[in-house]
C-alpha cells in the first residue's frame, strides 16, 4: 500500500508540540539581569494582575506539571478524612499515578459516567456518607473541563454540579489542563470563560498552560480567594514551587496577551474540527464530532497499524479498536491535509473483506 | 553617605540569575516541530547518555524542583518506617517545608553540625536504633555537597560517610544542588566529580541545574543504576513528571556540552574568592575565605541595613549580624568591584563609635 | 400492633455481642504478675505457635482493630505507587475511612461486584496498568471472606484469584474479620480454613477475633513468612503495637484452643440458618439463605420501622427496603425463636393494602 | 556471689505489670448482653461523664494504645505543612516508630533539653520560621507529663509554655501517657491535675489508662472541646476506633471511680521513693531522687549485668552505665525490699578495685 508524506507534526497530543514563539520570545525577555527567586519578581506580580482581571477575582499560584497544580488545588481544600470526588476516568484518578492517595493522603471516590461528565445526582447520592465516621468524607467534587474524552460541560451543568456540591458542604475544583480548549468550544470570550468557572460556582480552577503552547507551566487559580491563605506553604511542600518563577511567569503573560490562550486553543478546536470533516465518510471510521482538540474513531485494526507505523498516536481502548487523535496549537491546514490523505489511503487500501474489526 | 551605583546583578542568590545563552540557545533549538511527551524523544535520551558518559555509571531522571529531585532519590531507596539522617541545616530539613514526611512519610534524623558536614561518626552513633521496633530505621544518609554553609566534603570525607552508612546496611544521597560548585572547588575536573561521587560510594546524587544558568531543571543520577528500578513511577506520583520534557533534557545538554556546568562553577567560585579578597580587611567586617561560591560575613547591623537598601542580599544569623553574599555564573568582574566598592563606603561611613555591632 | 418481648439478644451485628466466657477467663488467668510488654511473653509465644500449627505455615501478628491488622498486612507488600485492587464494598474500601490511602499512600482499585466476590477476570483486565507510569500499579488483590455481603468464596474461587494475581506479580490480602463464618460454611474443619487460605495462595491473613467472641483483637498471618521481616516496625508505627499484648495472646489462645473459634462460628451460622427458616416463608419478606451469619431482608418499610423499634438491626440498602440481620456467637434459640415471633407478628399485622413498599 | 530471692514483680516497667482488679471486675461487668458497637453504648456514655466531670471540660475519645491516643490528639491540631514542637527525648519522637511523619506527615522540630522539660524560649525562638515558605509551620507544642526522664512540669511551667505556644498561634498537646503519677507528684487531688492541663491552657491531653493498671486503653481529653469536631473521623482512619467499646470504657470506669487512677499512681511513686531511700547510699550507685515512678540510677557494669540476670531491667544510656527502675501500681513492699536487697548484694559484693565503670 502506497501512502503519501506523513504529516509534519503528529495528531498525538497537544503535549507532543513544541511552544508558542510568543512565549519563547518571552522567555527571551525574561532573562534579564538578576530576579529574586520564589516569585517575588516583576514577571510574576503582572502574571497575578493578568490572571485576576482575566476572572475578575482570585488568587494564582504558579506550578510546573498539570499534577502539580490538581494536587495543590485539592490540599487547600482538604481536611483530614476527606475524600475527592471525580469521574472514574479523571486524570487525577486515572493518570495521576496515585498523586492524590500519596500526597493528599486522600480517598477518591471514582464515579462511573458515559461522557466523562458527573452529573449532580451522582454528587447527591453521596449525601450518605456524610458523618458516618466509617467512611471517608465527600468534601471536593472534581471535574475536568474539556475532559479527558473530549466533552465539554456547559455552564449550566457545571453550576448545577456546583449547587449540588455546595448544597452538602463540599468545595468544586476544576481541572482545567485543556480549559482553554473548553473555552474556545463554548463561544471563544473571556464571559464564556467567566460563565463556566467564576460564574459557575468553581473555587478552584487549574488553568493549564503546557498543553497549549507553553514550554512548562500551570496555574492554580484560587477563584475563593479565602482558599489560598496557606496555599504557598502547601506549593513548596508538593515540591511545585518554582526557584526562577519568573521564567514561568513570563510565558503566562505571553499567554494571556491579546488573548493568545484563546487563540490557540480556538485554532486547535477548530483543526480537529476539519480532520473530522476530512474522515468522517470514510469507509471503517466511526468517529463523532469533536467539541474540542480531539477526535476518538474506532478503525479496522489493521487500519490502526499501517497509519501508526506512518505516524504515530495513542490507543484509546484497545478492545473497542478505538484511538485518539488530537490537534495542537501548531497544528496546520497543511499536517491535516496530509493526514486525512493517509487515512483515507489506508482505509480504501483494504477491501472489507481483509478488515480484521 | 555616598554609596556608588550598585551591581547590576545582586548577590542576592545564585537563583536569582537568569539562565545562561547556551541555555536559551537549546531550549530554541529543541522547540523544533512536535516529540512525545514524558521523554520519550532524542534530547532525552540524548541527555541521559550524556549524564551516563559523565560519570560512567547510573541511570538519571529529570525533575522540575530540587526538592522534587530529593524527594525522588530518597523514595527510590525508603522503605516504611524507614528514616534518613541528615544534617539539621540541610536543605532536606530546613528548606523544603516538611516534603520529606509529607511525601515520604519518612523522620529525618536531623543531627548538629559545625560546618554543615556531618562525621562517619554521627551516623555509626545511630547503631542502637536498628532493630529497635520502637524507632524509625535510619536507612539513607543524605548530605549536601556543597553544603548549605557553603563547606565542602573532601572525596575521603564522603568516601568515610559512605563507608560507615554501608557497613550499617544504609545508602547514601547527595544533595547536589551546586554539585557544580564542589566540583570546582576540589579540581574543576571530571575526575573530581567522580572521586566525590561515584568512586566515594554515593548512591543517588541530585545533580542541580537551575542554580547554575539554566531556566529550571535538576537530575536525579541514580549511580547504582539498580535503585532507578521503579523511579519513573516515583517520580510521576510526586509530581515532577515533565510533559515536554525534551526542555528540560535540552537544557542539561547545553550543561553539558564542553563543561559549560564546569565552567560556570568555576566563574562563579572565583567571583566569590574575589569579592572575599576585596572585603577581607574591611573594618568590621568579620569573613572566612569561601570555598565555594558564597561568603557569610559578619557585619555592624548599620551596615547591613545601608548596604542591603542598596544592592539587596539575605541574613544568615540575625542574632550575629551575619548575611549571604552569594555570586552567579553570570556575575562580572564589574559586579564585584562596584560591590567591593559599596561595602567599602559603607564600613567606612560608620565610625567605629558609631556601630551597633 | 401487639409484639412479643424482645429477644435478649439483637441481631443488629457480632459485634455487638460480649466476649465468650473463655476469652473472659484467659484475661483473667494471664493478669498473673508481671511480664514484658511489646509480646515478650509467653501467652504471645504460645499464641505464635498455635497459628502456625493451625496453618502449618506463617508468622503471625497480633492487633487491636481489624483495620490496623488490614493496614499491617498491606502495608508489608507494598512498595511506594502500588494499588490495592478490591470490591467496592469490602470493608478497606467502603468502612474503613480511608485509612489505606492516609496511612499506606496507596490507591485502592475498586471493583463493582454482584455478590462481593472478585472474579479472575476482573484482576486479569488490569495488566494494561502495569508498567504504565501514569498510573499507580497494581500489587495486592484484597478480597474479604466471608465478605460484606455474607457470601463464601470457595478455595477454588480463591485459588483461581491467587493464581491470576501471582501470575502478574500481583500478591493476595484476605480480609478474614470473619473467616471463622466462612470456615463453618466451608466444612468446619482446619483442612477446609486451610484449603481457601494457605492451600489457595493467600499471602497474607487478617485473622478476625473481635466479632467472633473476644474482647478485641485480631492476628495478621504471614502465610508467605517472607513477607513478615519488617511486621513489627510497622505494627508500631501504624499505631497497633499492643503494650500488655499477654491480654490480646490471651484471648486468641482461648479462642484457638479446642477449636472454640470453630464451634462459635459454627453455631453462629446454625443461628442464621434458622432464623431463614423461620422468615422466609412470611408475607413481604424477601430473603435468600444465608451462607454464613448474615441475612439481608428486604421488607415492607413499615414493617422495618416497627421492627426496629421494637429490637434494634441496620438498614443494608434504604432504596431496597433491605436490612441486615446477624448473628453472633451468643444468639440462643430463644433469641430467634423471639425474632421470628416478632417479624411474625409484624408482616401480618400490616395487610397488603398497607403496606408502603 | 550470692543474690536473695528475686521479687515476685520486676521493676522493668509499669507496663509489665498486669491490671488491677477492680479493672478485671468492669470488664466482667461489661460483659453483659449485646451493647452496639462503636461506642453507642451506655459504658461509653458514662465514661465521657467522668472525664468531663474530671476535668469540668472537654470532650474524650477512647483509643488502644499511646500512640494511636497522641496521634488522635495530634492530627485534630494539624494542618498540612504544620509541624510539631517536642522534646527530642519525647515518646512521640523517639518511641513511636515515625508513627507521626508517617500518618500525620507532620515534621517534628525535637528540641533538646536536659530532663526531659522544653522551655518557653524555645518554643518563642521559633517565631522566624512562621510565615518562611521555605519551612514546615510550627503549629503545636507537645510535651509529655510526667516526662520520660521521671521529670514532671509544674502548673507554672505547662501555663508559661501555653502562653508562649498561644502567643505565637500555636496549640498545646499533653502526653499524658503518666498524668497519674504526675498527678500524685503535685499533691494528688482532681484540683492538681486540673491545675497542669485546663488550667494551664492545654488544648488536648492523651490521659494514659494501659500503664496505670488498665489492660490496655487511652483517652483523648480534647479539653478545648472545639478541636473534637472531626475526632471521629481521625479516630476510624488511624485504625484506633474500638469495635466493642464498652470494654475500654469500663477499663476507664473503673479507674475514674473513687480516684482509682490516683490511689495506684501514688503507690507506685511511694514504691519508687521507698526504693531510692533503700539504694541511694550503697557504694557505686549514682542516683537521683525519682519524681514520679522511676529511678535512673548510675552503676558499675559489673552490678548490672549481675542484678539484670537477677531481676530484669532495662538499659537507659549504656554508655554512662545507666539502667532504668521503675514501679508500677502493683509493686509491693516485699518487692522493694527484696530488690534492695539484691542490689545491696550486688554492689558490696565487687570490690571497688573489681568495678568497671
Amino acid at each position: 500500500m502506497h501512502l503519501p508524506t506523513p504529516p509534519e507534526r503528529s495528531f498525538a497530543s497537544d503535549n507532543a508540540a513544541g511552544a508558542h514563539p510568543d512565549v519563547i520570545a518571552a522567555l527571551i525577555e525574561a532573562n534579564t539581569g538578576h530576579a529574586l527567586a520564589y516569585g517575588d519578581d516583576r514577571w510574576t506580580r503582572e502574571c497575578s494582575g493578568l490572571f485576576h482581571d482575566l476572572f475578575g477575582a482570585g488568587e494564582t499560584f504558579l506550578t510546573f506539571t498539570g499534577t502539580g497544580g490538581n494536587i495543590l488545588g485539592l490540599m487547600a481544600m482538604l481536611r483530614p478524612v476527606d475524600a475527592v470526588v471525580c469521574a472514574a476516568g479523571s486524570h487525577i484518578n486515572a493518570d495521576e499515578a496515585g498523586s492524590a492517595e500519596r500526597i493528599l493522603g486522600a480517598k477518591l471516590i471514582d464515579l462511573p459516567t458515559r461522557d466523562g461528565k458527573l452529573r449532580p445526582d451522582q454528587v447527591r447520592e453521596l449525601d450518605w456518607m456524610l458523618g458516618n465516621e466509617h467512611h471517608a468524607q465527600p468534601a471536593v467534587v472534581s471535574i475536568t473541563q474539556s475532559t479527558e474524552l473530549g466533552t465539554v460541560y456547559t455552564a449550566a451543568e457545571v453550576a448545577a454540579l456546583s449547587d449540588a456540591a455546595h448544597s452538602l458542604g463540599m468545595r468544586v475544583h476544576m481541572d482545567g489542563a485543556r480549559v482553554s480548549n473548553a473555552t474556545a468550544a463554548l463561544g471563544g470570550t473571556v464571559d464564556a470563560l467567566r460563565s463556566f468557572t467564576v460564574d459557575a460556582g468553581v473555587d478552584v480552577l487549574t488553568f493549564g498552560g503546557t498543553k497549549n503552547g507553553m514550554v512548562g507551566g500551570e496555574a492554580v487559580v484560587f477563584l475563593d480567594a479565602s482558599l489560598a491563605r496557606r496555599a504557598r506553604y502547601l506549593r513548596k511542600t508538593i515540591t511545585q514551587l518554582p526557584s526562577k518563577m519568573r521564567f514561568v511567569a513570563a510565558q503566562f503573560i505571553a499567554l494571556l496577551t491579546d488573548d493568545l490562550w484563546m487563540r490557540t486553543a480556538l485554532h486547535s478546536n477548530a483543526m480537529a474540527a476539519r480532520l473530522f470533516e476530512g474522515v468522517r465518510d470514510l469507509p471503517g471510521v466511526d468517529v463523532s464530532a469533536p467539541e474540542v482538540n480531539s477526535l476518538f474513531p474506532s478503525l479496522p485494526a489493521d487500519v490502526i497499524d499501517v497509519l501508526r507505523d506512518w505516524s504515530f498516536f495513542w490507543d484509546w481502548d484497545v478492545a473497542k479498536h478505538q484511538v485518539r487523535w488530537m490537534t495542537a496549537w501548531d497544528t496546520s491546514d497543511d499536517d491535516v491535509a496530509r493526514f486525512v490523505d493517509g487515512v483515507t489511503s489506508a482505509t480504501h487500501s483494504f477491501a472489507p473483506g481483509e478488515l480484521t474489526n
